[in-house]
Protein backbone atom coordinates (compact mmCIF):
# COMPACT_ATOMS: atom_id res chain seq x y z
CA UNK A 1 0.00 0.00 0.00
CA UNK A 2 1.33 3.18 -0.85
CA UNK A 3 0.23 5.30 2.36
CA UNK A 4 2.69 5.14 5.74
CA UNK A 5 1.42 6.36 8.81
CA UNK A 6 3.64 8.57 10.62
CA UNK A 7 2.23 10.06 14.05
CA UNK A 8 -1.10 9.58 12.71
CA UNK A 9 -0.74 11.46 9.17
CA UNK A 10 -0.71 9.75 6.42
CA UNK A 11 2.17 10.04 3.57
CA UNK A 12 1.70 8.76 0.24
CA UNK A 13 4.09 8.08 -2.25
CA UNK A 14 4.41 5.32 -5.15
CA UNK A 15 7.33 3.39 -6.78
CA UNK A 16 8.75 2.51 -9.47
CA UNK A 17 11.33 0.09 -10.89
CA UNK A 18 14.25 -1.36 -8.99
CA UNK A 19 17.74 -0.75 -8.36
CA UNK A 20 19.86 2.51 -6.52
CA UNK A 21 16.85 4.18 -4.97
CA UNK A 22 16.30 7.58 -6.04
CA UNK A 23 13.53 9.80 -3.93
CA UNK A 24 11.81 12.72 -6.17
CA UNK A 25 10.26 15.80 -3.80
CA UNK A 26 8.31 18.07 -5.11
CA UNK A 27 7.93 21.87 -4.59
CA UNK A 28 5.52 23.52 -2.25
CA UNK A 29 1.55 23.42 -3.59
CA UNK A 30 2.53 20.77 -6.56
CA UNK A 31 2.69 17.03 -6.35
CA UNK A 32 4.65 14.13 -7.85
CA UNK A 33 3.22 14.95 -10.86
CA UNK A 34 5.73 17.26 -11.57
CA UNK A 35 8.50 14.55 -12.00
CA UNK A 36 6.04 13.02 -15.43
CA UNK A 37 9.34 12.79 -17.55
CA UNK A 38 11.82 11.60 -14.24
CA UNK A 39 9.99 8.99 -12.47
CA UNK A 40 9.34 6.47 -15.47
CA UNK A 41 12.94 7.26 -17.84
CA UNK A 42 14.94 6.48 -14.46
CA UNK A 43 12.61 3.68 -13.15
CA UNK A 44 14.17 1.76 -16.03
CA UNK A 45 17.08 1.42 -14.00
CA UNK A 46 16.20 2.56 -10.83
CA UNK A 47 13.81 2.45 -7.87
CA UNK A 48 11.75 5.53 -8.00
CA UNK A 49 10.29 6.71 -5.27
CA UNK A 50 7.68 10.04 -6.01
CA UNK A 51 6.26 11.72 -2.60
CA UNK A 52 3.34 13.55 -1.80
CA UNK A 53 4.57 15.81 0.96
CA UNK A 54 2.31 16.20 3.78
CA UNK A 55 -0.64 18.75 3.31
CA UNK A 56 0.09 17.67 -0.52
CA UNK A 57 -1.69 15.75 -3.54
CA UNK A 58 -2.84 12.01 -2.35
CA UNK A 59 -1.27 13.04 1.38
CA UNK A 60 -3.11 13.93 4.87
CA UNK A 61 -3.53 17.21 5.30
CA UNK A 62 -3.22 18.15 9.26
CA UNK A 63 -3.71 21.43 10.48
CA UNK A 64 -0.33 22.03 11.70
CA UNK A 65 3.27 20.39 12.02
CA UNK A 66 4.49 21.79 8.71
CA UNK A 67 8.07 21.98 10.13
CA UNK A 68 10.60 21.09 7.75
CA UNK A 69 11.80 18.75 9.91
CA UNK A 70 8.48 16.74 10.02
CA UNK A 71 8.66 16.87 6.41
CA UNK A 72 12.14 15.31 6.83
CA UNK A 73 10.88 12.46 9.11
CA UNK A 74 8.23 11.86 6.57
CA UNK A 75 10.59 10.85 4.10
CA UNK A 76 12.71 8.96 6.33
CA UNK A 77 9.75 7.03 7.52
CA UNK A 78 8.68 6.07 3.52
CA UNK A 79 12.15 5.01 3.52
CA UNK A 80 11.52 2.16 6.38
CA UNK A 81 8.36 1.48 4.79
CA UNK A 82 9.92 1.05 1.58
CA UNK A 83 12.98 -0.80 2.96
CA UNK A 84 15.14 1.33 1.57
CA UNK A 85 18.44 2.09 3.26
CA UNK A 86 20.20 5.03 1.83
CA UNK A 87 18.92 6.62 -1.15
CA UNK A 88 19.54 10.18 -3.34
CA UNK A 89 17.10 12.38 -2.86
CA UNK A 90 15.97 15.13 -5.51
CA UNK A 91 14.02 17.65 -4.64
CA UNK A 92 13.26 21.21 -6.12
CA UNK A 93 11.87 24.27 -3.93
CA UNK A 94 10.50 23.14 -1.06
CA UNK A 95 12.00 19.84 -2.19
CA UNK A 96 15.52 20.54 -2.19
CA UNK A 97 14.75 21.90 1.52
CA UNK A 98 13.46 18.77 3.07
CA UNK A 99 16.38 17.31 0.97
CA UNK A 100 19.06 18.98 3.20
CA UNK A 101 17.13 18.73 6.18
CA UNK A 102 16.92 15.10 5.93
CA UNK A 103 20.51 15.28 5.25
CA UNK A 104 21.22 16.66 8.71
CA UNK A 105 18.25 15.02 10.40
CA UNK A 106 19.67 11.23 9.00
CA UNK A 107 22.71 11.56 7.19
CA UNK A 108 23.00 7.93 7.12
CA UNK A 109 20.01 7.59 4.83
CA UNK A 110 21.46 10.02 2.46
CA UNK A 111 23.30 9.01 -0.54
CA UNK A 112 23.37 12.60 -2.18
CA UNK A 113 21.22 15.89 -3.16
CA UNK A 114 19.99 17.03 -6.25
CA UNK A 115 19.01 20.09 -5.24
CA UNK A 116 17.21 22.23 -7.97
CA UNK A 117 15.84 25.51 -7.43
CA UNK A 118 15.91 26.00 -3.84
CA UNK A 119 16.90 27.94 -1.02
CA UNK A 120 17.12 28.67 2.99
CA UNK A 121 15.86 31.27 5.18
CA UNK A 122 13.14 32.67 2.03
CA UNK A 123 11.37 34.29 4.61
CA UNK A 124 14.01 36.85 4.99
CA UNK A 125 14.83 37.22 1.51
CA UNK A 126 11.40 37.54 0.57
CA UNK A 127 10.28 41.66 -0.34
CA UNK A 128 8.23 43.00 2.89
CA UNK A 129 5.14 43.59 0.19
CA UNK A 130 4.74 39.85 -0.16
CA UNK A 131 3.57 39.22 3.81
CA UNK A 132 0.52 41.71 2.76
CA UNK A 133 0.34 40.77 -0.46
CA UNK A 134 -0.06 36.99 1.37
CA UNK A 135 -2.55 38.06 3.91
CA UNK A 136 -5.03 39.81 1.58
CA UNK A 137 -5.18 37.21 -1.33
CA UNK A 138 -2.78 34.42 -1.06
CA UNK A 139 -4.12 32.71 -4.04
CA UNK A 140 -2.91 35.97 -6.29
CA UNK A 141 -0.10 36.89 -4.62
CA UNK A 142 1.36 33.18 -4.96
CA UNK A 143 -0.09 33.23 -8.89
CA UNK A 144 1.97 35.85 -9.28
CA UNK A 145 5.11 34.47 -7.56
CA UNK A 146 4.58 31.23 -10.13
CA UNK A 147 4.66 33.37 -12.98
CA UNK A 148 7.67 35.13 -12.36
CA UNK A 149 8.79 31.41 -11.95
CA UNK A 150 8.55 30.25 -15.33
CA UNK A 151 11.30 31.39 -17.81
CA UNK A 152 10.01 33.56 -20.74
CA UNK A 153 11.16 30.91 -23.34
CA UNK A 154 9.46 28.11 -21.49
CA UNK A 155 6.02 30.19 -21.52
CA UNK A 156 6.33 30.28 -24.89
CA UNK A 157 7.41 26.72 -25.77
CA UNK A 158 5.58 24.28 -22.98
CA UNK A 159 2.91 26.86 -21.97
CA UNK A 160 1.04 23.95 -19.91
CA UNK A 161 3.77 24.28 -17.63
CA UNK A 162 2.05 27.57 -15.70
CA UNK A 163 -1.18 26.13 -16.30
CA UNK A 164 0.20 22.85 -14.37
CA UNK A 165 1.14 25.18 -11.76
CA UNK A 166 -1.73 27.42 -11.38
CA UNK A 167 -4.06 24.53 -10.85
CA UNK A 168 -2.41 22.85 -8.58
CA UNK A 169 -2.90 25.38 -5.98
CA UNK A 170 -6.17 26.04 -6.67
CA UNK A 171 -7.44 22.88 -6.62
CA UNK A 172 -8.53 21.95 -2.90
CA UNK A 173 -7.78 18.43 -2.54
CA UNK A 174 -4.29 19.01 -3.99
CA UNK A 175 -3.06 21.84 -1.29
CA UNK A 176 -5.31 24.09 0.38
CA UNK A 177 -5.85 27.73 2.47
CA UNK A 178 -5.24 26.01 5.75
CA UNK A 179 -2.28 24.03 4.47
CA UNK A 180 -0.47 26.90 2.90
CA UNK A 181 -0.97 29.56 6.32
CA UNK A 182 0.05 26.44 8.33
CA UNK A 183 2.94 26.03 6.44
CA UNK A 184 3.51 30.28 6.61
CA UNK A 185 2.75 30.68 10.05
CA UNK A 186 4.99 27.60 11.19
CA UNK A 187 8.44 28.60 13.06
CA UNK A 188 10.51 26.29 10.94
CA UNK A 189 8.40 26.30 8.47
CA UNK A 190 8.96 26.74 4.26
CA UNK A 191 9.82 30.94 4.86
CA UNK A 192 11.21 30.83 8.43
CA UNK A 193 13.66 27.41 7.90
CA UNK A 194 17.12 28.56 8.30
CA UNK A 195 20.25 26.40 7.87
CA UNK A 196 22.35 28.26 6.85
CA UNK A 197 25.10 27.94 9.48
CA UNK A 198 24.41 24.11 9.09
CA UNK A 199 25.09 23.36 5.69
CA UNK A 200 28.62 22.83 6.21
CA UNK A 201 27.62 20.08 8.35
CA UNK A 202 25.68 18.40 4.85
CA UNK A 203 29.01 15.65 3.49
CA UNK A 204 26.86 14.07 0.91
CA UNK A 205 27.86 15.07 -2.48
CA UNK A 206 25.30 17.52 -3.61
CA UNK A 207 24.74 19.36 -7.06
CA UNK A 208 22.58 22.32 -6.90
CA UNK A 209 20.83 23.72 -10.73
CA UNK A 210 19.49 26.47 -10.72
CA UNK A 211 17.59 28.41 -13.47
CA UNK A 212 18.58 32.22 -14.45
CA UNK A 213 15.29 33.23 -14.32
CA UNK A 214 14.19 31.99 -11.54
CA UNK A 215 11.68 34.87 -9.76
CA UNK A 216 10.92 32.17 -6.82
CA UNK A 217 14.79 31.24 -5.45
CA UNK A 218 17.57 33.65 -7.13
CA UNK A 219 20.78 32.35 -8.43
CA UNK A 220 22.23 34.12 -4.83
CA UNK A 221 20.30 31.78 -2.71
CA UNK A 222 21.03 28.63 -4.78
CA UNK A 223 24.90 29.98 -4.95
CA UNK A 224 24.74 30.43 -1.43
CA UNK A 225 23.98 26.34 -0.67
CA UNK A 226 26.14 25.54 -3.37
CA UNK A 227 29.31 27.66 -1.60
CA UNK A 228 28.42 26.50 1.83
CA UNK A 229 27.53 22.76 1.50
CA UNK A 230 31.33 21.06 1.48
CA UNK A 231 31.36 18.80 -1.30
CA UNK A 232 28.72 20.47 -3.57
CA UNK A 233 29.19 21.96 -7.53
CA UNK A 234 26.74 24.28 -9.09
CA UNK A 235 24.89 24.24 -12.63
CA UNK A 236 23.56 27.24 -13.79
CA UNK A 237 20.77 26.75 -16.71
CA UNK A 238 20.02 29.81 -18.77
CA UNK A 239 16.35 30.62 -20.07
CA UNK A 240 15.58 28.00 -17.70
CA UNK A 241 12.98 29.45 -14.05
CA UNK A 242 12.36 27.39 -11.18
CA UNK A 243 11.45 24.21 -12.74
CA UNK A 244 14.13 22.48 -15.14
CA UNK A 245 12.45 19.62 -14.78
CA UNK A 246 9.48 20.51 -16.33
CA UNK A 247 11.17 22.98 -18.44
CA UNK A 248 13.85 21.13 -19.97
CA UNK A 249 13.72 17.54 -19.02
CA UNK A 250 15.98 15.93 -21.18
CA UNK A 251 19.03 18.40 -19.89
CA UNK A 252 17.80 17.69 -16.27
CA UNK A 253 17.85 14.14 -16.86
CA UNK A 254 21.17 14.17 -18.32
CA UNK A 255 22.47 16.33 -15.36
CA UNK A 256 20.76 13.82 -12.71
CA UNK A 257 22.16 10.58 -14.81
CA UNK A 258 25.83 12.39 -14.30
CA UNK A 259 24.97 13.12 -10.51
CA UNK A 260 24.40 9.77 -10.04
CA UNK A 261 27.10 8.19 -11.33
CA UNK A 262 29.58 10.63 -9.48
CA UNK A 263 27.95 10.21 -6.37
CA UNK A 264 27.81 6.10 -7.10
CA UNK A 265 31.34 6.10 -9.04
CA UNK B 1 -8.24 3.91 -0.68
CA UNK B 2 -7.26 4.82 -4.35
CA UNK B 3 -7.41 0.56 -4.95
CA UNK B 4 -10.92 -1.03 -5.71
CA UNK B 5 -11.08 -4.56 -5.83
CA UNK B 6 -12.67 -6.45 -8.60
CA UNK B 7 -12.91 -9.88 -8.90
CA UNK B 8 -9.24 -10.58 -7.34
CA UNK B 9 -7.78 -7.65 -9.21
CA UNK B 10 -6.93 -4.78 -7.66
CA UNK B 11 -7.45 -1.49 -10.19
CA UNK B 12 -5.70 1.77 -8.83
CA UNK B 13 -7.23 5.29 -9.55
CA UNK B 14 -6.27 8.37 -8.24
CA UNK B 15 -8.77 11.13 -7.97
CA UNK B 16 -8.48 15.06 -7.77
CA UNK B 17 -10.95 17.91 -7.66
CA UNK B 18 -14.73 17.91 -7.02
CA UNK B 19 -17.47 18.33 -9.56
CA UNK B 20 -18.62 16.89 -12.91
CA UNK B 21 -16.97 13.76 -13.32
CA UNK B 22 -14.03 13.17 -16.19
CA UNK B 23 -12.47 9.80 -16.19
CA UNK B 24 -9.07 9.57 -18.17
CA UNK B 25 -7.95 6.05 -19.55
CA UNK B 26 -4.71 6.11 -20.44
CA UNK B 27 -2.75 3.98 -23.67
CA UNK B 28 -1.39 0.75 -23.72
CA UNK B 29 2.01 0.11 -21.51
CA UNK B 30 1.87 3.65 -20.16
CA UNK B 31 -0.12 5.20 -17.15
CA UNK B 32 -1.53 7.94 -15.65
CA UNK B 33 1.25 10.06 -15.34
CA UNK B 34 0.43 10.41 -19.27
CA UNK B 35 -2.27 12.92 -18.06
CA UNK B 36 -0.38 15.10 -15.90
CA UNK B 37 -1.28 18.58 -18.00
CA UNK B 38 -4.75 17.49 -17.78
CA UNK B 39 -5.47 16.24 -14.62
CA UNK B 40 -4.58 19.27 -12.10
CA UNK B 41 -6.07 21.62 -14.75
CA UNK B 42 -9.58 20.30 -15.03
CA UNK B 43 -9.23 19.22 -10.66
CA UNK B 44 -10.27 23.24 -10.84
CA UNK B 45 -13.44 22.39 -11.72
CA UNK B 46 -14.08 18.63 -12.53
CA UNK B 47 -13.62 15.47 -10.66
CA UNK B 48 -10.76 14.12 -12.46
CA UNK B 49 -10.39 10.44 -11.47
CA UNK B 50 -7.15 9.24 -13.45
CA UNK B 51 -7.04 4.98 -13.84
CA UNK B 52 -4.04 2.48 -14.07
CA UNK B 53 -6.10 -0.17 -16.28
CA UNK B 54 -5.36 -3.73 -15.45
CA UNK B 55 -1.60 -4.46 -16.32
CA UNK B 56 -0.39 -1.07 -15.90
CA UNK B 57 1.39 1.18 -13.08
CA UNK B 58 0.09 0.68 -9.81
CA UNK B 59 -2.66 -1.84 -10.93
CA UNK B 60 -2.51 -5.37 -10.41
CA UNK B 61 -0.67 -7.86 -13.72
CA UNK B 62 -3.05 -10.68 -13.83
CA UNK B 63 -1.64 -13.62 -15.84
CA UNK B 64 -4.77 -13.02 -18.45
CA UNK B 65 -7.82 -11.50 -18.44
CA UNK B 66 -7.25 -8.57 -20.81
CA UNK B 67 -10.24 -8.28 -22.70
CA UNK B 68 -11.82 -4.92 -23.10
CA UNK B 69 -15.07 -6.44 -21.93
CA UNK B 70 -12.87 -6.88 -18.95
CA UNK B 71 -11.47 -3.60 -18.52
CA UNK B 72 -14.71 -1.84 -19.08
CA UNK B 73 -15.80 -3.44 -16.29
CA UNK B 74 -12.72 -2.23 -14.40
CA UNK B 75 -13.97 1.58 -14.77
CA UNK B 76 -17.56 0.48 -13.88
CA UNK B 77 -16.47 -0.42 -10.65
CA UNK B 78 -14.09 2.20 -10.04
CA UNK B 79 -17.19 4.47 -10.77
CA UNK B 80 -19.33 2.13 -7.78
CA UNK B 81 -16.16 2.60 -5.88
CA UNK B 82 -15.71 6.45 -6.29
CA UNK B 83 -19.97 6.84 -5.81
CA UNK B 84 -19.65 8.19 -9.44
CA UNK B 85 -23.13 7.98 -11.51
CA UNK B 86 -22.25 9.12 -14.72
CA UNK B 87 -18.62 10.68 -16.33
CA UNK B 88 -17.62 11.63 -19.18
CA UNK B 89 -14.69 9.35 -20.61
CA UNK B 90 -11.31 10.37 -22.06
CA UNK B 91 -9.77 7.58 -23.80
CA UNK B 92 -6.78 7.57 -25.32
CA UNK B 93 -5.83 4.55 -27.87
CA UNK B 94 -6.60 1.36 -25.57
CA UNK B 95 -8.31 4.08 -23.68
CA UNK B 96 -10.64 4.93 -25.97
CA UNK B 97 -11.33 1.46 -26.67
CA UNK B 98 -12.68 1.03 -23.15
CA UNK B 99 -14.44 4.25 -22.86
CA UNK B 100 -16.27 2.82 -26.27
CA UNK B 101 -16.65 -0.42 -24.85
CA UNK B 102 -18.10 1.03 -21.01
CA UNK B 103 -20.08 2.98 -23.08
CA UNK B 104 -21.63 -0.27 -24.90
CA UNK B 105 -21.97 -2.44 -21.25
CA UNK B 106 -22.64 -0.18 -19.41
CA UNK B 107 -24.55 2.80 -21.32
CA UNK B 108 -26.43 4.60 -17.97
CA UNK B 109 -23.14 5.31 -16.76
CA UNK B 110 -21.62 7.52 -19.66
CA UNK B 111 -22.36 11.40 -20.54
CA UNK B 112 -20.08 11.21 -23.01
CA UNK B 113 -16.38 10.14 -24.76
CA UNK B 114 -13.59 11.76 -25.99
CA UNK B 115 -11.92 9.79 -28.01
CA UNK B 116 -7.88 10.40 -28.85
CA UNK B 117 -6.48 8.29 -31.86
CA UNK B 118 -7.99 5.00 -30.79
CA UNK B 119 -9.72 2.52 -32.94
CA UNK B 120 -11.14 -0.56 -33.75
CA UNK B 121 -10.06 -4.11 -35.07
CA UNK B 122 -6.82 -2.73 -35.37
CA UNK B 123 -5.29 -6.13 -35.44
CA UNK B 124 -6.79 -6.80 -38.78
CA UNK B 125 -5.35 -3.74 -39.58
CA UNK B 126 -1.66 -3.95 -38.95
CA UNK B 127 1.04 -5.36 -41.08
CA UNK B 128 1.72 -8.97 -41.34
CA UNK B 129 4.83 -8.89 -40.29
CA UNK B 130 4.17 -7.05 -36.89
CA UNK B 131 2.83 -10.21 -35.55
CA UNK B 132 6.26 -11.72 -36.65
CA UNK B 133 8.41 -9.15 -35.19
CA UNK B 134 6.39 -9.56 -31.58
CA UNK B 135 7.37 -12.63 -31.47
CA UNK B 136 10.39 -12.66 -32.03
CA UNK B 137 11.39 -9.28 -29.94
CA UNK B 138 8.49 -7.43 -28.86
CA UNK B 139 10.28 -4.53 -27.33
CA UNK B 140 11.97 -3.60 -30.26
CA UNK B 141 8.85 -3.74 -32.52
CA UNK B 142 7.02 -1.65 -29.78
CA UNK B 143 9.56 0.79 -29.94
CA UNK B 144 9.60 1.07 -33.41
CA UNK B 145 6.07 1.91 -33.70
CA UNK B 146 6.06 4.39 -30.66
CA UNK B 147 8.51 6.16 -32.50
CA UNK B 148 5.82 6.31 -35.62
CA UNK B 149 3.40 7.46 -33.01
CA UNK B 150 4.80 10.73 -32.48
CA UNK B 151 4.67 13.43 -34.75
CA UNK B 152 7.66 15.30 -36.42
CA UNK B 153 7.59 18.44 -34.47
CA UNK B 154 6.70 16.85 -31.07
CA UNK B 155 10.04 15.16 -31.46
CA UNK B 156 12.18 18.25 -32.05
CA UNK B 157 10.11 20.23 -29.89
CA UNK B 158 9.27 17.89 -26.65
CA UNK B 159 11.76 15.27 -26.81
CA UNK B 160 10.57 14.05 -23.77
CA UNK B 161 7.52 12.36 -24.78
CA UNK B 162 9.49 9.84 -26.44
CA UNK B 163 11.47 8.85 -23.61
CA UNK B 164 8.36 8.90 -21.65
CA UNK B 165 6.59 6.37 -24.25
CA UNK B 166 9.72 4.45 -24.13
CA UNK B 167 10.50 3.60 -20.91
CA UNK B 168 7.12 2.79 -19.54
CA UNK B 169 6.56 -0.40 -21.70
CA UNK B 170 10.13 -1.24 -20.38
CA UNK B 171 9.55 -0.78 -16.98
CA UNK B 172 8.64 -4.14 -15.23
CA UNK B 173 6.32 -3.31 -12.38
CA UNK B 174 4.55 -0.54 -14.86
CA UNK B 175 3.99 -2.76 -17.78
CA UNK B 176 5.78 -6.55 -18.76
CA UNK B 177 6.30 -9.24 -21.20
CA UNK B 178 3.79 -11.14 -19.37
CA UNK B 179 0.82 -9.01 -19.87
CA UNK B 180 2.23 -7.82 -23.78
CA UNK B 181 1.62 -11.29 -24.70
CA UNK B 182 -1.51 -11.98 -22.57
CA UNK B 183 -3.14 -9.23 -23.93
CA UNK B 184 -1.99 -10.02 -27.47
CA UNK B 185 -3.16 -13.62 -27.12
CA UNK B 186 -7.07 -12.76 -25.72
CA UNK B 187 -9.58 -13.05 -28.34
CA UNK B 188 -11.02 -9.73 -26.39
CA UNK B 189 -8.04 -8.34 -25.87
CA UNK B 190 -6.65 -4.85 -28.22
CA UNK B 191 -5.71 -6.25 -30.98
CA UNK B 192 -8.54 -8.61 -31.37
CA UNK B 193 -11.36 -6.56 -30.01
CA UNK B 194 -14.03 -5.48 -32.90
CA UNK B 195 -17.02 -3.74 -32.66
CA UNK B 196 -17.14 -2.18 -36.02
CA UNK B 197 -20.55 -3.22 -36.01
CA UNK B 198 -21.75 -2.00 -32.62
CA UNK B 199 -20.73 1.43 -33.05
CA UNK B 200 -23.83 2.59 -33.85
CA UNK B 201 -25.17 1.57 -31.02
CA UNK B 202 -22.92 4.08 -28.93
CA UNK B 203 -25.59 6.74 -28.13
CA UNK B 204 -23.50 9.01 -26.34
CA UNK B 205 -22.00 12.68 -28.07
CA UNK B 206 -18.37 11.47 -28.72
CA UNK B 207 -15.60 13.79 -30.25
CA UNK B 208 -12.77 12.28 -31.59
CA UNK B 209 -9.86 13.66 -31.83
CA UNK B 210 -6.98 12.38 -34.44
CA UNK B 211 -3.09 13.30 -35.34
CA UNK B 212 -2.36 13.45 -38.73
CA UNK B 213 1.26 11.87 -37.83
CA UNK B 214 -0.17 8.96 -35.63
CA UNK B 215 1.46 5.78 -37.04
CA UNK B 216 -0.01 4.05 -34.28
CA UNK B 217 -3.82 4.12 -35.13
CA UNK B 218 -4.39 6.00 -38.49
CA UNK B 219 -6.94 8.91 -39.68
CA UNK B 220 -9.05 6.10 -41.37
CA UNK B 221 -9.10 4.45 -38.35
CA UNK B 222 -10.24 7.38 -35.99
CA UNK B 223 -12.56 8.72 -38.90
CA UNK B 224 -14.47 4.99 -39.42
CA UNK B 225 -15.55 5.82 -35.73
CA UNK B 226 -16.78 8.97 -36.43
CA UNK B 227 -18.53 8.03 -39.00
CA UNK B 228 -20.17 5.06 -37.39
CA UNK B 229 -20.99 6.72 -33.93
CA UNK B 230 -24.04 8.49 -34.61
CA UNK B 231 -23.45 10.92 -32.26
CA UNK B 232 -19.63 12.06 -33.06
CA UNK B 233 -17.35 14.41 -34.16
CA UNK B 234 -14.05 14.48 -35.66
CA UNK B 235 -10.93 16.50 -35.23
CA UNK B 236 -7.76 16.13 -36.74
CA UNK B 237 -4.84 17.70 -35.42
CA UNK B 238 -1.76 18.49 -38.03
CA UNK B 239 2.14 17.98 -36.61
CA UNK B 240 0.58 15.55 -33.90
CA UNK B 241 1.18 12.12 -33.22
CA UNK B 242 -0.97 9.31 -31.09
CA UNK B 243 -0.47 11.51 -28.41
CA UNK B 244 -1.94 14.83 -27.87
CA UNK B 245 -2.75 15.71 -24.41
CA UNK B 246 1.35 15.50 -24.65
CA UNK B 247 2.00 16.79 -27.88
CA UNK B 248 -0.31 19.82 -27.94
CA UNK B 249 -1.35 19.84 -24.10
CA UNK B 250 -3.22 23.41 -24.37
CA UNK B 251 -5.20 23.00 -27.75
CA UNK B 252 -6.11 19.05 -26.06
CA UNK B 253 -7.73 21.06 -23.01
CA UNK B 254 -9.29 23.68 -25.07
CA UNK B 255 -11.29 21.23 -26.98
CA UNK B 256 -11.56 19.07 -24.32
CA UNK B 257 -13.79 22.11 -22.27
CA UNK B 258 -15.43 22.82 -25.26
CA UNK B 259 -16.57 19.09 -25.50
CA UNK B 260 -17.64 19.74 -21.83
CA UNK B 261 -19.77 22.25 -22.78
CA UNK B 262 -21.10 20.50 -25.79
CA UNK B 263 -22.06 17.24 -23.20
CA UNK B 264 -23.63 19.46 -20.55
CA UNK B 265 -25.20 22.63 -22.45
Amino acid sequence: MPHVNRAGVNIYYESFGSGLPLVFLHPWTTNRFIWAFQIMEFARDHRCIAVDHRGHGQSDKPDSGYALTEMADDVVAILDHAGVDKAILIGNSIGGMIAMQTSLSAPQRVLGNLILSSGTNIGANAPPEMAEAMQSDWRGMFSGLLDAAVSQRSKADRPEIGTFMEACFRVENNFNEKVFFASVADPGGVFAWNISEQLKDISQPTLVIAGEEDGATSIEQNQFIADNIPNAEIKIYPEVGHFCQLEQPLSFNSDLRGFIARVTG
